[in-house]
């Protein structure tokens, strides 16, 4: 294969975005051969603007069955992502999902076990994991620059969304058709981010989540959540969709000193000698070792959607190294799914989680959800507005 | 009376700097009259430094009933303030006490009756209350710009204290010496301005602390607070004394915008109309309020001790209002001991506090402490080295 003929299901906002560019031949050997969608109108959109050539379809197995796709992006509802990937992995395609790898981690395992068994290229769109800012960071750490992760701190409150925001769409924000609030639709990148960049998920998790407090939607749309690492480290993580102007700041503390990433700059408050060595030799009292603060350098471009695009084809043509395996999208929604199961059952929530006990909770609040979903099996291909 | 005669009870540390500036002459309105100490190379140390007139005194009862001092300026160990001035109170003295105003909320509220009982003036060594940039705060919370309170954050882990610090005393870092750790030695000042900027304590706790985590120790020396107002705001307070370089950020986000205080700087996210307001009337879908960031200028300067001590003096000769009420010390307290007994029992600590299950816990732990205390009336005065 020199050419990777790429199908995307579902041509809402991102999946409209990524086919932008794969038919403005932005991705290197690869093409986009065919769309998916219910909506007819958005097919022949998708011809009008791509090309004649362009195969449209108003099923994913039609779509895998016709032999035009070699690759398939899934671009659906949040819940359809480890469905369509599963059914897309089980006929031979590549797969790259949109975030998040799904709602409950328990179908996300499931999605997991396809991909291994495939054999297939099976990748996931975390292009923070493409931004340099965090690629640096992860860097500081895994090389030993920072020495061992401490605490880690991560209040993450400008996700502004008004009440028109999720007045915008039925499904938005309701149990039934997103399966969750800030955590699973605004927060995923940083729910991955945050033990990616680390290398280290926790061991237990305590959190408070609140459902419906800044606006009237039956999800949370505000999150204090506490953890502790394996190693003993602690670990916070603050978000919010009801905060204005709120804060994107990324602290962790190390044996060898302090990173903080604000405002698109990475600050390492350097100790001069490790925080533990100093403690096991000083003699003094009162003192504390000496710190240097650097500003490290960020440099290369942040490559984006288009980056994971490039990486996976490159995956499927040449083999390279995925920056983020489909497998890991468990990871963020592990952190996610215990976040609120915490909340739910007012206790710790040790890792790994009760995958069936956060499946039966979700199913109670998706009985009582105030969106209904339609039971028809295409049903799966309804993408509206952005998400 | 047109002077106010203070005595100081405890040479340690503390009682010998608010001596210093008292003896030199410092605070208007005041003299130092007495000291007391059960050790007599302290006194002689304070009639050497401090002149031959200093009255000098091996136990509090001989002090108080000397007819020498107006005023009792409690410098003992923690566990003893409440025991030092409810004595001092019930013997018709004025009585200014150190931070902590205690170890525990039951002894300290039998001193706030006390206090109210005797109609004195009482006060406590809360000097961070006249920290011009704290007391900005506070002004731009009550007088409405910051909007109501929506969610605070204090990280405030630059306590760095090596092991050789808690080696210097036996006392220290003790269940039975201190009481406590970094929350009971280090943080009373942030504890009580954490609910002194907003004018709110919280309704509950829910707090994880780790004892002797960093350091041989065997009180807390890592704490992570969650707490809910009775507004519906949430916060955060994380401290330690283990890590370094530390972190002092103090986050309050309020319906119209945010404040931080950083760095000796004060900086409001002003937004241009307030944020429930634009939720309200907004339409557009993605978008959020006009924010304008705002350096505010900070004026006056700090005076530390010597404004507390004034403004005591001042409320006595004057009748002034105190900038630290004595009875206010049980707030910060309060907050300290709920943190305490939500990590004992692993639970949520609604307020008001269980001060009796607090005891008896507290009782618990000194019963195994290392340190042991002497049973002598006069280890009251026992102050060695820092605290």
């Amino acid at each position: 294969m020199d050419q990777v003929r790429i199908g995307i299901v579902g041509l809402g906002s991102m999946g409209t975005q990524h086919g932008k560019y794969l038919a403005g031949g932005e991705i290197r050997g690869a093409i986009i051969a065919a769309v998916c969608d219910m909506r007819e109108e958005r097919l022949q959109w998708a011809k009008q603007s791509w090309g004649e050539h362009i195969h449209t379809f108003t099923t994913l197995e039609a779509m895998i069955d016709s032999g035009e796709v070699d690759a398939v992006f899934v671009a659906t509802p949040h819940y359809d992502h480890p469905d369509a990937a599963i059914r897309s992995l089980q006929k031979g395609m590549h797969v790259l999902i949109e975030k998040p790898a799904g709602v409950y981690t328990k179908q996300v395992r499931l999605m997991n076990e396809a991909a291994k068994k495939s054999g297939k290229v099976f990748s996931i769109m975390y292009n923070q994991r493409t931004n340099p800012l965090y690629q640096k960071l992860k860097e500081l750490i895994s090389s030993g620059e920072l020495g061992e992760v401490r605490r880690t701190n991560w209040i993450i409150t400008n996700w502004y969304r008004s009440q028109s925001y999720y007045d915008s769409a039925g499904w938005r924000a309701t149990w039934a058709g997103e399966g969750g609030g800030v955590l699973i639709n605004q927060d995923p990148h940083q729910l991955d981010l945050w033990q990616w960049t680390i290398g280290m998920m926790p061991a237990r998790i305590r959190a408070f989540c609140y459902f419906g407090k800044h606006r009237n939607i039956e999800v949370e749309d505000e999150v204090t959540a506490y953890v502790e690492y394996p190693n003993g480290a602690t670990g916070l993580f603050v978000t919010t969709t009801g905060e204005a102007p709120g804060t994107n700041r990324f602290e962790i503390a190390g044996d060898r000193g302090k990173i903080v990433i604000e405002d698109d700059q990475l600050t390492f408050w350097r100790l001069r000698v490790p925080e533990s060595e100093f403690n096991r030799t000083y003699t003094g009292g009162f003192g504390s070792p000496e710190c240097w603060k650097c500003e490290i350098p960020i440099h290369g471009n942040h490559p984006g959607h288009r980056g994971i695009t490039q990486n996976f084809v490159d995956a499927i043509l040449k083999g390279t190294e995925l920056i983020a395996p489909g497998e890991e999208g468990i990871l963020g929604l592990t952190l996610s799914n215990a976040m609120l199961l915490s909340t739910w059952t007012d206790s710790w929530i040790d890792l790994p989680l009760d995958e069936d006990l956060f499946y039966e909770q979700l199913q109670d609040r998706i009985r009582g959800s105030r969106f209904t979903k339609q039971a028809a099996p295409d049903q799966l291909l309804n993408t509206e507005g952005t998400h």
